[in-house]
């Protein structure tokens, strides 16, 4: 069962300040969790604690017993109270948040997806995702964005964000940083370069901005280059912008099929 | 003030048995309204009924008056009880939905999306949106995928709702028609050919699968073509699959580059 703190606890981390406080955030569902399970020796996203029903602890008992993870039997309407999603799942786990790397050494040789100001849990996961998908392993998001072990979030990387390292930074104090001189850094705004008609070189720094306001122009003075996704609308009337998680995704994928 | 017959009104266009009952959908929020009121000549999406407050009702009044839209003043509270939104939006929108094109003309020569089972409703709003920004003005869904008037749907799609159709299908019936014997149908998979090293026909209809089980075999027959988006991890151990909605802005974005 799941005693009335561990109860406390769970539903807690819902919140920012409880999961910095204890350093832990919820993982749910199968598919996550027994992927998160099966590579846990070379990741730093630890399980510290599952919490499961029947079924699933009979099918992986014999994993578990060998690890260090305290383990809870629970029922589905146990589990429904301290979850986020609809359904309730078979299995909820509390993940180890990894220190940060404040080396941020990641940051300075390789494709970077860089976030103003992103709000939607669904996107920065799903943004996520995709960056893992296209062999991206680096982002950097300014504090004002969603945070990254927000329930939403966790759900919407699939898994991702066992491999993806997100940073925090003031962006201008990080592009002023002096080994910062050297990274090409594209900005994407709807009034660019033609993303099509452009040869990106190679490991950018690739910024993408608010969902509703897009990118400010605060960070001009730092951009190699403009770029933009034209749209091919025959009216003339298009949506006013892609949904930022579309824009990543289709520049991902110009930035790796040229490779 | 929003009376109590027309909050009921409102608040049973949340679901689809009422929605098709009333032919009504559920627009909220001036960016998706005021564009909606701009383009109304040209769409088959009228506004019927709107519920806005004060300060929205004096920018907007002139261009109402001469219209045949029914307009009521609306507190921030009446329209917080009948909102979908966290925040509740400065006015609110009863839309026509508009007849179905049962000659499915535009499905002949055009490209054209088709979804089996798409379920997540932000997930079909972004495709639409998307759609509409690479000038792709129609789609299929299958049966059993989410309505598209879902009131998630429709914010999702960020006004896009109003220029791109979306016919629901049974799809094999559909394929089987005679005049779809001539279309290209590519179907998207995890192991299909590398999408950057195939050259697309023009117009094709692709299809695209669910959220969680990805496309299944019973369309393989009438398929031109298995096409996939390599993935470029390389630890070998990235996500499962990209987000269906991502996937369709990069093989959109495929399409319209090579044109």
């Amino acid at each position: 069962m799941i005693s009335s703190s561990k109860s406390k606890l769970i539903r807690s981390l819902h919140q920012k300040k409880f999961r910095d406080l204890n350093k832990l955030y919820i993982v749910e569902g199968e598919k996550m969790i027994n992927e998160m399970l099966d590579t846990r020796a070379d990741t730093e996203h630890k399980i510290q604690q599952i919490f499961a029903q029947t079924d699933w602890l009979e099918q992986h008992g014999s994993t578990l017993t060998s690890s260090q993870i305290e383990v809870h039997e629970a029922s589905a309407g146990e589990l429904k109270k301290v979850s986020n999603l609809v359904t309730p799942p078979p299995v909820l786990a509390l993940v180890a948040i990894p220190e940060v790397d404040t080396q941020k050494s990641g940051l300075l040789s390789n494709p970077v997806l860089v976030f103003e100001a992103i709000r939607d849990p669904g996107n920065l996961g799903t943004i996520m995702r995709t960056a893992d998908w296209f062999g991206i392993g680096h982002m950097v998001c300014s504090p004002d964005s969603v945070d990254l072990y927000n329930p939403k979030v966790v759900q919407s990387t699939m898994g991702a964000i066992s491999r993806v390292s997100v940073h925090y930074l003031d962006l201008e104090e990080w592009m002023n940083e002096p080994e910062m001189k050297q990274r090409i850094i594209y900005g994407t705004f709807l009034d660019g370069d033609n993303i099509y008609q452009t040869t990106m070189e190679k490991d950018p720094v690739i910024l993408f901005g608010n969902e509703s306001s897009g990118l400010s122009n605060r960070y001009d003075p730092y951009l190699t280059r403009k770029i933009s996704i034209p749209s091919f609308s025959q009216t003339g009337k298009s949506s006013e912008s892609l949904n930022v998680a579309s824009s990543v995704a289709v520049v991902c994928s110009e930035l790796r099929r040229e490779e």
